[in-house]
This record gives structure tokens, sequence and C-alpha cells, in this order.
């Protein structure tokens, strides 16, 4: 089975036999729902008490305005959990609309298979807690990220971050830049097109992962303007 | 011991024994620290490996922008937890500068005495999924508000979007009036002052946690505006 293969690599099982994993993903009360582009996997308030794997396919999670204005938040594709965060909140609610970007599969994980495999398997419970410590780390940068007005300046600011507010000049890009285009809530030829400004503004030197400030007082002329 | 007092009354232990709480609390790994006013508890990249309760006094949590605008993000006094999603988070450090706000006592419970009461204790761990929840929760509106411009615009839109996108007028409000202040990232006098406008004008009616929308027609235009 194609899935299965493709759910035991997930990061959620690292650590664990592969008769362990096997043992939490094939149980009986977890089950499969497929979606076709544009289908709405989840609504914002659905009940969120189980743990989503996107296994294939790729999904938007977006937010909507009182306007009706939508918001992208994130396009989430394998190794994605949709809203893992949420399925032990108070709540326990969608918080947002995921909505099949292409055609999708889901593995949805009981909520008593997750907690049973916490006790049994340490390394679950940690793994777990590590993917729900990072989507909040991506929210709070995120919400740092909106407070800037333009993308440049979006891009600029989170860059300048990464050097320590200026204490290293070259540094590491720590996510893809698919992840980025969604830090930014942009998609990816936006970004690109960002970039490729900046290098050709010999402000800052991007090249696949590594990244480097050039031009340390224009660019913070720049955030101050 | 006051603080050994206060700390059992925490959600967390929300379950547990007395003893069973005890026995978490006074593990001689913890250990407490006290700040004076406007001192920095944590600086953002200090390193959030444990358990933060704040037992007595007040914090603030507030990010600086590059230009070093300082943005608000909460104050919290007990049972407020610090950055309790980014202790098992990859990065592992703080998101944000903490500064006591007032006299403030603080209680780290060390990380093993965390994990293993997460084992000892099944509700110690459901409890502090919850929180852990809770605070993303709290994020995530905190993000969708953010792209709202004035303070009356947040205000209507959170509280429109507790009637469901309009399906009810009469609803209660699932925060306190100083959480509210927090999610909008003010003060609570700035926070009363629109509540009572939005009073006068008819518009919404606030009374203690029982909210009202009166004119859904006017709050529609006023949110298109």
């Amino acid at each position: 089975m194609d899935i299965i293969d493709t759910l035991l690599k997930h990061p959620i099982f690292r650590g664990l036999a592969l008769e362990e994993a096997n043992r939490l993903i094939l149980d009986s009360r977890n089950h499969k729902e497929v979606f076709s582009k544009d289908e709405f996997v989840r609504y914002r308030g659905d009940e969120c008490s189980s743990l989503f794997f996107v296994v294939s396919g790729k999904v938007r999670a977006e937010m909507q305005d009182p306007k009706g204005i939508v918001l992208l938040l994130e396009i989430m594709g394998f190794p994605a959990l949709l809203a893992p965060n949420f399925m032990f909140a108070q709540n326990g609610k969608f918080p947002v609309n995921v909505v099949a970007v292409e055609d999708t599969a889901v593995w949805i994980m009981h909520r008593d298979v997750v907690v049973s495999g916490f006790y049994e398997y340490p390394a679950f419970l940690m793994n777990f807690l590590r993917i729900v410590g990072d989507k909040t780390d991506f929210l709070t940068q995120k919400l740092w990220i909106s407070t800037m007005n333009t993308l440049k300046e979006k891009v600029i600011a989170y860059l300048y971050n990464l050097t320590e507010y200026g204490k290293k000049s070259a540094f590491e890009l720590p996510i893809m830049r698919e992840e980025m285009a969604n830090l930014f809530g942009v998609e990816r030829p936006s970004l690109s097109r960002v970039v490729s400004e900046l290098n050709k503004e010999g402000l800052i030197e991007i090249k696949g992962r590594k990244a480097r400030i050039i031009d340390f007082e224009r660019i913070k002329t720049l955030l101050e303007m």
C-alpha cells in the first residue's frame, strides 16, 4: 500500500521501530479521505479532534475576513499535519478553511490512537510536541512579519532577523523557498521576483539556502522608510 | 509557602491529586527567579527548554521590528506560562522579549520534571496540550485581527466572528477583558473606549461577558469601509 509507505516516512514516527509505526498507522480506528481539486477538506469551525496527515496532493489553509477577502496562510503537502495544535485545544475546532489545491488524500488518525501512542512510544510524543512547537514558531514569525507593509520590507526584515539583528552577515536560510512564500503569504513567483530584485540591487545575495547581507546600511535605511 | 499554594491552583495540575502536583512542583531540579519592575525576564533568542510559570506579578511579551518599534503581544500574570509552545520546538528559543511590568516571581520547572510528569500523570499531559493549543488559537486570532486597520474594526471583526458570521446575535465573550486587550495589542482603557463607543452608537451591546449585535447591517457596512 503506497499511502502506508509514505506515512512511514513522516517525521512524527522518527525513532519508532517500523513495526511500532505500522501499528499506529494501521489501527482500525483510522481512516482515509480523498478530495478533488477545489473541494473543501474541512471548514473553519469543523471539529478538529483527530490528527490529519496530508499524504498526497496539496491543500491550502485560508482565513476569510468579514469583508470576504481571503487570507492565504499556507500551502501544504506531505509531511504537513492539519491544525495539529488544535486537536487538544479547548475549542477543538479548525481555525481555518482547508481546501484541496489538487487531488489530495488525507489520512486521519483517531484521537485515541494518538493519545495511546503518546504513552506507548515516548519518541512519538516528543515528535508531536516538536511539530506543534515549530508550527507556533511559524505563526509567531508570521505575526511579526504581518506588521510590515510591502513584500520587499517583509523579506528584508525576515532576513535581517536571521542575522541576529546585524551580528552576522552570512547565514543559512532555515526554511525552503516554498515555506518562505507561505510565511509571507504570497505565491512563489512573487517571492522570487523580490529576491532577484534584492540580488540585483546589491543588497542581499541569496544562492540556494545560503544568504549574505551585502549592504547593511542601505537595508536599515530601507526599513526605516 | 505562598508560592506553592498559588502553583497548586494552576490549571496544568487539574485532575492531579494534591500529592502528585506537589511532587512535580517541589522537585529539586526546579527553581525560582525574581525580577524587579522593567527587568528582562528573558530575551528573545534565550534558551527556552523549561516550563516557566508566572507566579506573582506581571510580565509583558514584546517583539521588536527592525526599526526598533516595540510590538506589545501580551500582558501576563498568573496562571500564564511563558512560551510553553516553544520548549519542545526545534529552535527551542524564546520568540519574544519578556519584561517584568512589576515585581515578578517566576517558577521554572525543569524539562525532565515536565517530561516525566507527562508519563506519570496523563492529566498533566492533557492539560499541557490544551494550554499549548489555546495559545495557538490566540496567535491565530491575533494574526487574523492584524489584517484589520483600526482598533474599532478589529473589535467589530472579532465580535462578528463570534456570531459565527451572522448566525447568532447574542453570545458570550470567551475571554476576559484583559485577554481581549492582549488580543488586540492595546491597553485596557483604549479597548474600553471603543467598547463604550460601540454601545453608544447602538451597534453592539456588551455587559460583562454577555454581548449582543444590535445592528448587523451597519456593522457590515463599517467593515467594508
